[in-house]
Formats: structure tokens, C-alpha cells, sequence
């Protein structure tokens, strides 16, 4: 067991994921632990208990180590900035860590590294112009161009909250017709149960659409034309080739690759290298880009 | 006049546009010639006459030479994979620019090189997350995030065939609603014909605007919510901080920048950072961008 080896550890709103991780992304070993209240400075101890456990487990040290969160982040900073389900704001991540651990850390934004880990191993791994869309609670996005992935300001991947219909449904966020409530999968899951008059969620939709529900195909569709409408113009900016879509809607598999990718063919004429396919590594993903990402301190070090 | 010198010339579809630069961004010296009827590897031979126009009428020597070009723009490779307008497919421009001149040579897209331009030089100094949208006769964009152009398939950037109304007017690529069919300053210029029954120019438009003219008003209205459509999910993907308005529709100024501002705002809830700018490089951004490109070839040599 030679070459480094890193711990990636994903911060989500209810459950934190770690792994340990080879260079050639083979998982030693991975844990999960609930997500504390409002997380912030503690963030230090819990990761150097969840390396120590990994360790442990293994018999192997871990070379590095990052974490990676949701909402705003600043990654040339390493700093939190926001978080509506964390709770957090201007957190210095990175400092944090450094702090708390004597191995090289880094910081970095969950769906960002979630796209670097579908590239390295996943189903990304032959396409360098990529546009990543995790599809859960919320919605955001992370650019692949050239192999790199590219991040703005910290609002870079909120594409969650653009507005598509100034009257449509009300968001989280406290606008109006945002893209997450009209398309993720907690909104369809919403919206079924209105259609049902009972408790349903983005699953029970699915299974209805494949059954041939002409109710739950209109919500389908409605759905589609939304992610279309707000993909096609970032696809044409970016020059993207392959929508990779993530989330808990993404086991709908073909059901969604399929429209979406009809949609955004309508929305995009003349581009027949476009596809769209669903990730591969499922929920993990964030754990193993925050892995690649301290790896890739080592081999910066080394150069 | 020490420091080098690049030669950077931008093909457009009517005018071929050369500049000698300095390292500055000083132009000792710029000319103008008329765009043949489908050049292609001709080309190799205009770049080298210009160059020697250039520097006969300076008498400075130029270090490098690039040339710039619209339509579907392969970077790594410096391939020029389709132009409507110019009538190539597949042209190695580099390679081409190569074998007819003795100096550092380099290819790229228009667009792309005047985001460059107006960052080293003009209304994006101060800002590294940006998106430039020069609306003309076509509409196409160019994306900057942390100081770096990014471009991923040879589409990045045609944002100008997003369709965004299926029922929309005709567009020249063959489909309908594109959003250069609605929005480009070509496009208003024969809905404003339209609607005054005789030839009128976007220009003629901007003026009924001012004039408070209310058709104009909401001819003016409708091109700028579908500018809003297409940019907001590109500058949310993206992170971007400045829309950087270009071409002959920027003249309007704030007439343009102003109401896009506010439709953006509406569309991206919270973005209190974004600002929407005219450029300042005005029709020399390109070839402006090209000489970066060019001296740009000198630096990498050099480390």
C-alpha cells in the first residue's frame, strides 16, 4: 500500500461523510456521523476524530486531508461565506483546519468537488467540458471547462435560485418561482402530494410517470422544460458537453436523462455532441473530491 | 521603446481589423482592410502583409502575431471549426499562421480575445469573475472566472442560439426564437422597422426610447427580458461578478445597462454584487485581445 492517501470528509445539512482515500481512488474505509446544529469552529475536532477513526480502522495514515460544504464558497480562500442550512457565515475553513491538524488541508465547495471525483472515476471520466447538477433538497451546478473546474464568486453554482417564473411557486430563499422550487426533487416531491392530496415524495412521482400517470407526466414535464430553460443558456456559455446530473432525482436514471437531454437539444440547435448521462458515484461523491483535492495538495508540494 | 511587440488582427465578417502593440497596450500603429469572400488559407498571407504595413509605418519590428476569429473556435488546437459568415470549416489557423511567418504565432475566438483586452486594458480591470456579451449583428459571449477566459467545446459561447421562444421569429442558423433572432442589434433593427413600416436601425430605436416613445419602449422591454433569460442561469453557473456589454447595441449605454441590471437582479434574488457595464475597447477589443494573445506567446517562452 505505497503513494499518499487522503481523508475527504463532505459537511451536508444532516450527515457528514469521510473517507480514506488512495491516489488511484481505491476507499480504504468511510464513516458517517449526524451533522451537529450549526457547525462552525468544531468543525476542526470532528475532523481530526473522523482521520483518527479512519486511521484506526486501517492501519494507514492519511497524507492530507479536506472538507467540503455546501452553499457560498470563496475557494481561492478557503472561506465559507453562507450556508442557510449550516448556519454559517465568513467561516475561514481552511485556517480552521490548519489549526487543528498537522497534515496538509485544504477547503473546497461540495459540488465542485463532487464533479472533480465524476471526473477522475466516475461518469465523467472521458469528458473535460462538463456541467455538473446535483438534483436533492436544493440545486446547484459546478462548471468543468478543459478539464478544470471553474469557480467565479461565491455564488458561483447557484443556479438553484435563478428565477424562472416571476409568479411561480414560493422558495426557500424567499423569492418567487427560483429554479429549487419548481425542480428539485423535495419540490416535486411537494407538488405530487398536492396532485396525490397526500404524502408523496420525488420517488412516488417517478414510479407514477413510469406507470403512465398522465397527472404525474405533466408534472414530469413541466420539471424538464424548467431545468432546460435555466441549463441551455449556461451549456451554450460554457461550451459544455455533458450535463451530469447528481441528487436524489438522478436514480430516476433514463426517465430524466432521456426528456432532458430532448429539451435541451430543442433548446440548443445544431449541437449533436451534447449529452446528458447520470453520475456515477452517488452520494459519496463530495467525500471523494474533498479526497482529490488534498491529494492534490501532495502532488502540488511535489512539483 | 523597449519591451516587445505583437501584431494582433481580428477577421471579422466585412472588415479585417490589425493593431501593433506594446506590452502597454499602446497602439503605435493600427489598419483596417476589407474582408475577402471566404478566406482561408490566404490568411497566412494578409497576416504577414499586415504585419509588414505595420511595421513599415512604425518602423518597430513586431515579436509575435496572432490572429482572431467568430464562429465555432476549437482553442487548444487553434482551430477554426465553422464560421456562417467567413465560410470555413476545420481551418488550422495556427499551423497556417505558422508556416507563412518567422515569429511566436497564435490563434483564438474574437470574443474571447476581447474579454481579454478589456480586462488588461478596459472596462473589466478590476474584475476577474466576468461575462462579455458583445451584441451586434450576432450575439455570442465569453466567459472569465479568477483572471482566466475559460472555453470548453468550440460552442462556448453561442448563447446567440438559445432558443428561448419556440414560436419565436426566424433566425439565420435555420431555427426560430433564438435569442439573437429577438435581442441582437440586428434584430431590433427590423422590429423596429416593422413596427414603423419603414427602415429603421437599432439606433433608430434607442432614440425613440429616449424619446419616450411607447412602442419603442416595449419593443426595448422585451429584448432586454430576453437578454435577462439567457444571461442569469450563464452568470449563475459561472459566478460571475460583471456583465460587460459590447458591440454596437452597448452605444445605448445605460439605456441597455440599466434596465438589464434590474432584470437581472429580479432574476438572481440576492446578487447585490453583480454590475452590468458597458466596454470601452469598443470594435479594436478584438484585435486589441489578439496582440495579448500574441504577447502572451513571448512570456510563456520566456519562463
Amino acid at each position: 500500500m505505497s503513494g499518499p492517501r487522503a481523508v475527504g470528509i463532505d459537511v451536508g445539512g444532516t450527515r457528514i461523510k469521510a473517507v480514506l482515500m488512495t491516489g488511484s481512488g481505491d476507499v480504504l474505509e468511510a464513516t458517517v456521523r449526524p451533522t451537529p446544529a450549526r457547525p462552525g469552529p468544531e468543525l476542526g475536532t470532528i475532523a481530526g476524530e473522523l482521520r483518527a477513526e479512519l486511521e484506526a480502522a486501517t492501519g494507514h495514515s492519511a497524507d492530507a486531508l479536506a472538507v467540503v460544504v455546501p452553499g457560498l464558497f470563496e475557494d481561492r480562500a478557503g472561506i465559507a461565506r453562507w450556508s442557510a442550512n449550516l448556519g454559517w457565515r465568513d467561516l475561514a475553513l481552511t485556517e480552521l483546519l490548519a489549526g487543528s491538524l498537522d497534515i496538509p488541508v485544504a477547503s473546497g465547495h461540495d459540488v465542485r468537488a463532487g464533479l472533480l471525483a465524476e471526473h477522475r472515476f466516475g461518469a465523467a471520466r472521458e469528458v473535460d467540458d462538463v456541467l455538473f447538477l446535483p438534483l436533492g433538497t436544493g440545486i446547484a451546478s459546478a462548471h468543468m471547462t478543459g478539464g478544470v473546474v471553474t469557480a467565479g464568486s461565491p455564488w458561483t453554482g447557484e443556479v438553484g435560485h435563478v428565477v424562472i417564473r416571476p409568479d411561480g411557486r414560493e422558495c426557500g430563499c424567499g423569492a418567487r418561482g427560483c429554479l429549487e422550487a419548481e425542480a428539485s426533487a423535495a419540490a416535486l416531491g411537494r407538488i405530487w402530494s398536492e396532485v396525490e392530496g397526500e404524502p408523496r415524495d420525488a420517488e412516488d412521482l417517478a414510479v407514477a410517470v413510469r406507470a403512465g400517470d398522465d397527472r404525474a407526466k405533466g408534472v414530469w414535464s413541466e420539471a424538464v422544460d424548467a431545468l432546460a430553460l435555466v441549463l441551455s443558456p449556461a451549456v451554450a456559455a460554457a461550451g459544455t458537453r455533458l450535463v451530469l446530473l447528481g441528487g436524489g432525482l438522478a436514480l430516476a436514471g433514463d426517465l430524466l436523462a432521456d426528456p432532458l437531454h430532448r429539451a435541451l437539444s430543442a433548446r440548443l440547435p445544431g449541437r449533436s455532441e451534447l449529452s446528458v448521462r447520470v453520475a456515477e458515484l452517488g452520494d459519496r461523491a463530495g467525500a471523494l473530491g474533498a479526497a482529490c483535492l488534498a491529494l492534490d495538495l501532495l502532488t502540488e508540494v511535489e512539483s
